[in-house]
């Protein structure tokens, strides 16, 4: 059952200004994009594999009104086993890749937090303990749009409010705060409500099919994406890694629909 | 004229902790390591590359007093121009891997900054930009043992006062904000005062031998190391990538000394 | 020539709600209240002295939309030397009430300026100090409505963008951190552009008329009103005692208008 | 049974700084000071009434070695009753004096806890609730030597750890939070340790003795105080109002020796 997403969005540029954007659907091995198209209204765009090859950046200069379209077909085959069960890595087991996830970034001050962890979830490890934060999440957050682009993980955590954004990075830092490495996904899914660009976290654990290995897993703490049905854009440390528009200069945003639908 | 590091520190965990060190001199192209020797307390030690492939992450879980020991010999042969003479590469020109160079940073939250480098830099561009940033935080900045763990580069630039890590982090972020990617190097070098593990930025820019390429440039903002002996440990988007000592639970750091001299 | 105010605007609590207004003309000797009419959908408000004395605090406790008119004629008759030429008195010559001022409030963590306010403004103190700050600022930000509940005068100051609040942030803390206590004054003004609510900041200097003494000085670092027409609503150290509403929970804000003429 | 006090301590100041010192027990209803001696190397210093009249600030500029030996005896008469039992006063019926201690302030950024405290705490109100924050601070945080003069409410909630001025700090915030008043006091009292000045907060409940009446109570997070033993030094909304040491300038602190005994 593809999921079929249809997306656009505009922005003005009042004087010469560079732009990343990152918006279309990923080649990964889990997922097969069977239809695409981009519209840009922009010559001269270069494309560069995004953050750990996941994906790609479209960069320019541009002025003016940009208006960017994007429709895609996509077949999503991802196993999602119960994360519960899954057992977490020694960091001398993790694959040398992985270890910049369990670091701390712009929006994930995660050191500040092995306290918290230790206190509120110290009985339990690996996916039990993704399983105990998603829950912990779940449970004592109101999604609300609060946030600006300077909100942290630990302004969330204080406020207990947010947007996917917000969700994502307190799950993030909650998880490397237990030395689990943990990652942010821009993503399309279904269901998302209000429907627009969405993000989730990823979660190495130890992969139980493969002895002595790992893999990623997907976790969302606001529960409104299906990790089988979710369409992956770009992964990165947190969100400053794969905004769907970064503008090196003052921008000013117009109209953004997405639309994200099983077919 | 290689340069001689000689340097030991120990640390104690009350209880088996997770750890990850990155002391030693990096395998890089421009740097020659003649002579090399480790010794660590700990069996079962795993090695990986370090971010973005410089240097080595050494991982183990260990109890007890950990005592590190480490000497190397180092020919360092490092092309150093004059930096206000070279060229900014605008984004879409840039190599797809200096991208994430250009985004936000634990440390260094430098989208918030673009206003005052266009207002206190604005008529300047590429390495003369830098070279003014450089200037600017010389002028400014008093070297003074103020910063912790949670310091940013907004507090070391609202307080102007920091160490060698501060200093690297107010002229990355100030570089970022003006659209040059910039890197955090953790490195052994000569005349750093007191003496120990040193760091500063590198800021990439056109490459004048080369048409439409780049490279890497080394500026320390606390003009105590010369880029031609500097020896490098390893990059990163700022000092959480990099620190010689990253511990998953409490840690009570012992001694450290560290002696780096011209042979 | 009085000032004619004509303010009015809403805001619903989805269910009983502690609510702290201040918003009418303040009882003070430079200025004299001509007429005056409030009007407020809510029995049994009380009212107290608000910060320091100055003006007034209304309090209730309430549910659904609540509608606040309020209408006043001001003579305003405040004397306003030319700031520059005014000493600094050293804390231990100032009256004891006004030490307060010279401390951290919430948005205004000023000692954290010292080394700033020394390296930019050394060579001036008292008014000329207060001039060149207010200088400064006029010079170097840009007005712009950017800033939240959340933000400080820190912020403001790296972002260097702001409303007449964050203006008058940023001058409160960097007088405080020149040793010359600084307050925030919430206002009335014709000229304030858009029309709202104004905030400016007034400063402790030597009164040139009474040896030894001392007085307020306004300074709105926007340049929009003219102290000789700013009609006084309250004084704080910094927003947060001063703030137009307070809700101790959720509240929506509806509409709000504010017309303040010459008459 | 009289408290003995005996304390010294001495900074030295490299050019001439204005310095505030509140370091003496206040002369309160509750407390007698039967004995008294402050001896400072330094003439000419002003006393003015402190924060709100409680104690006094001590003003001087000076410059060198100062050294400030203080000894007292004290006589302590507080009526200390169960506040688990008393009731909450709503904002419109609290004395207009007490208001200012349910805003925000330099470390206490309450408005942003809200949502903590109805998730938390949401079936408690007035003294039960200031006992369930009491309470839930014992259980979660541990004492260790972390802050820093920037720490604040809301770092130290983040990391769950600080000294008794961070306890003091969470405290306060989390019943302003909760509508009711709170304020931190400076005080000395045996059985501190490590022997140091105190903090520890009081909140503003119903006077069960007095129809509608209200008074302050003393509540410790760190529980190493007995509220019928405390000496208050000084009240302020938070720290920053009741620093024993305030400094215009850069100081270097010297030793420091407070002894407090039952006699």
């Amino acid at each position: 059952m593809p999921i079929a997403i249809d997306t656009r969005f505009d922005f003005t540029l009042d004087q010469p200004t560079d732009i990343i954007l990152q918006f279309e659907a990923a080649a990964v091995p889990e997922q097969t994009i069977l239809e695409t198209t981009t519209q840009l209204n922009c010559a001269d765009a270069a494309r560069v594999p995004a953050h750990d090859g996941v994906g790609e950046r479209v960069l320019f200069q541009a002025e003016g009104k940009i208006e960017v379209a994007y429709r895609a077909l996509v077949e999503v085959k991802r196993l999602v086993p119960e994360i519960a069960g899954l057992a977490q890595l020694s960091p001398h087991d993790l694959p040398g890749e992985t270890l910049d996830y369990l670091l701390d970034s712009r929006y994930c001050p995660a050191d500040r937090f092995q306290p918290f962890v230790e206190d509120e979830f110290g009985g339990t490890a690996g996916g039990a303990r993704v399983q105990a934060i998603h829950d912990w999440i779940a449970q004592h957050f109101t999604y609300e749009l609060v946030s600006t682009a300077s909100t942290t993980a630990l302004d969330s955590f204080v406020e207990r409010r947010g947007i996917c954004r917000d969700y994502a990075h307190v799950l993030i830092t909650l998880a490397r705060a237990s030395t689990i490495p943990a990652r942010y996904v821009s993503c399309f899914a279904p269901g998302v409500n209000p429907p627009d660009f969405h993000a989730l976290a990823e979660v190495f654990l130890a992969d139980d099919t493969t002895p002595g290995g790992g893999a990623w897993y997907i976790v969302d703490a606001t529960g409104m994406a299906d990790p089988t049905e979710t369409v992956k854009i770009g992964i990165g440390r947190d969100a400053a890694d794969v905004s769907f528009l970064t503008s090196f200069g003052a921008s000013q945003f117009g109209d953004k629909q997405v639309t994200v639908t099983r077919t």
